[in-house]
């Protein structure tokens, strides 16, 4: 069903396609307006300065430049570059119009973005990420990182995808452990606790002697904490039973227990917290989350996201922020690929008005007008071919509904609607008819089975 | 009230503003499902050869190249830019998915478009387009270009934006007439027509005579066309005055006879005829389309378009279309700059659930999540701050209702709703009450002059 496209990593879909990518677009976009976030967008390009700020992902970065001026070589201060992600923007965002918002400032921001890598399943160079953020200026309260998975269960919970879990850590939590264990140099230890799922335990604690001079039981405790995993609170006397005393720790504790009690309470089984996530914790500075659909875990996360405490500054102002990134494309490709929803027909048409002859055009136009103003989606017949032929092309297409309008010799119109797929032809009134309203609009579902 | 924005041609929208070009996106959408168009997107990118077909916007394109592959210096085979247009990816789409698409097929598509033009006002670098094509498989009938004409006309009358009117002419009309006059590079003819309003009449006559090798008889007649100008299907008439004998000609003047006729019988005034109108017919080859808003010509066009015989070909395969693309962010940065419409707020939340003490917040949450069911939009207050700073919090974001639920000394709960615009507050249900409709989202609508 995926459609044909010429150029790797750069996905297109058919319009039947596209309705499905829609309806998660639509899905997401009122879920996060009912929480109160109000939408922005921010331009494609930054300059590659503002983009290369972390210094670590300019193999990914595409850089723009009019062709006119690439004669001149290599980048060039100033230089304009395609947006990787939706944060970076959005902090550069933030501090353009600080004088222009109210915080705490809660933003949604649906865009594409692209990057440079090597495509793959689940992995485009050109994919659409759906981010809410809310924004303090210079201080911003722990509750909204509870908020914010509970805004995105929600979400998640909306869409025609399979059941999925947000795992949550929190980077202080992990650091606290780490220097009460005699490691401080939290980053390196993450990144070696980051490979335990490929590479497993007995891996990791070698790397972690090796590479960060870990001694055998700083080790084996650093690998206790990440092999934590738990649906409630209880995760916080997992860690208590390890013995280790930091204030930071403590702090981190507290804070990973409040998101998962109220999950807890609210949207039982949809979180857990799992002290293995390391993921981002390199600029993440708290509660950090990512997702994975429960049979899919090998796509990899689809919605991640965390607390910064500074988003953004600008002189001595700071803007602490905490928001997620929903992965769109990955999450629509995983639909399509496996059929896991699909569009209940490909155009947006309830209804052809046929003709009767070639002079009537204008009078199917008036028939469609009626229509239309009740918000019935309709089609006009280009020419005036046989009726057969005409309901043909509405069947083609998956139109559900034909009318005809025929004009008796005292030149009275009588109106009639076939529904081609009963082909039961009812009288039908233009100023009044109505389709079920199934029919009304294309829907998108779980996948109908064909008799195929 | 235009937001800041560090990089001139890049627009950017504040919150508020952004609702109106929301607006305005819905508004386009809803109009064009209504007419049975399919939603598709392509890629930002094309191929370069792609995009430079033609041969002569080169200046225009930006080249989009990995960072790390830019050392090796200028344009390479197969190297990427950004789209200028949404026809060019159009094309390349319908080639790509011939065999999954029915034709005629009808699709618009919204997207982002970049050229490196110089910014200037109403000419971006990065701007939106809204474009709706039909295209045909070999054939593709002439009424179509009646319909784009009239689709166009809806959707425009139902924004916020000033008077407009359609100028329409027809490349078959002007090409038959210079034949008919003994002038057969009728492009080099209408170059020079197409600086009519900038030059004036003499000078270009001048020009005729000079570049083209008209005779000052030749030139009279092509000034003469060119001063055309009906609102119904005299135009004809004033045509066959000059005398000019031409089979194309009369092709060209019984198709553009169609168009006016229709419109003048279904939206009179919205759609001239208009000889001087030369833009694009270097490729287009029938009717051609552009629209003024009244009163400012000087923006330029906000929708142009038109019938291309052969809009992409595969092979012996040709696929005929005809379409019209609407200047989304011209149309907005207008509406915005002279205040045209405005949001009647900035956010979407219709009511701030306030909190009455710290330990109330996840109650707070029951009642936000017993009216988002029922579509509200509300957000929770993050900390329990004294009523009047809560109030002024809603305030100061525009959100109209504040909602407040306290307890007795018994334990029972009582839900009040407060409008802190009139002051009045009221008892409520969380499981019940509604705001006003007017209230439910934010509108956008002609502009109330505010009391400063």
């Amino acid at each position: 069903m995926a459609s044909k496209t010429s150029l790797s990593g750069f996905p297109e879909w058919l319009p039947q396609e596209r309705l499905v990518e829609l309806h998660v677009l639509d899905t997401l976009r009122e879920t996060f307006e009912l929480h109160g976030f109000s939408s922005i967008e921010t331009r494609a390009v930054e300059t590659v300065d503002q983009l290369l700020r972390k210094g670590e992902i300019d193999k990914e970065v595409y850089g723009v430049s009019r062709l006119q001026e690439d004669e001149d070589g290599g980048p060039k201060e100033g230089q304009l570059a395609l947006h990787f992600d939706l944060t970076v923007p959005f902090a550069r965002y933030v501090v353009d119009n600080a004088g222009h918002l109210n915080f705490p400032f809660r933003r949604y921001q649906i865009q594409k973005v692209w990057r440079g890598e090597r495509p793959q399943e689940g992995r485009a160079r050109e994919f659409t990420q759906a981010d809410i953020d809310v924004v303090g200026d210079g201080a911003l309260p722990f509750r909204y990182d509870v908020e914010m998975a509970l805004v995105i269960i929600d979400a998640l919970s909306k869409l025609p995808i399979p059941e999925f879990v947000l795992r949550v850590n929190n980077r202080k939590l992990a650091e606290g452990f780490y220097r009460g264990i005699g490691l401080s140099d939290a980053p390196a230890v993450l990144r070696e606790i980051d490979k335990l799922e490929k590479i497993g335990a007995q891996a990791v604690a070698a790397n972690l002697i090796e590479n960060v001079g870990a001694t055998q039981d700083q080790a084996d405790a650093a690998l206790k904490l990440a092999s934590i995993r738990t649906e409630d609170a209880s995760f916080v006397e997992q860690v208590r039973a390890l013995g280790v005393q930091d204030e930071l720790l403590d702090e981190g504790l507290a804070e990973l227990e409040e998101v998962v009690a109220e999950a807890v309470r609210r949207a039982p089984g949809k979180l857990v917290a799992d002290l293995s996530i390391a993921r981002g914790l390199d600029y993440y500075t708290g509660t950090v989350y990512e997702t994975v659909l429960v049979g899919h875990e090998k796509l990899g996360s689809v919605c991640s996201g965390g607390r910064y405490e500074s988003l953004a500054s600008s002189g001595k102002r700071t803007f602490p922020g905490v928001g997620l990134s929903v992965g769109v494309t990955r999450l629509v490709s995983r639909i399509l690929s496996q059929g896991l929803a699909e569009a209940s027909r490909s155009v947006p048409t309830a209804v052809l008005i046929s003709l009767v002859d070639e002079d009537s055009w204008s009078e199917a136009q008036d028939v469609a007008q009626q229509l239309r103003a009740r918000g019935i989606s309709c089609e006009v017949s280009a020419s005036a071919a046989k009726f057969g032929k005409q309901i043909r092309h509405a069947d083609r297409r998956g139109i559900p509904f034909v009318w005809f309008s025929t004009r008796d010799e005292s030149g009275a119109v009588t109106h009639e609607v076939k529904d081609i797929r009963s082909g039961e032809q009812v009288p039908a009134d233009p100023a009044s008819w109505m389709p079920p309203t199934e029919d009304l609009r294309p829907s998108v579902g779980a996948r109908v089975s064909s008799a195929e």
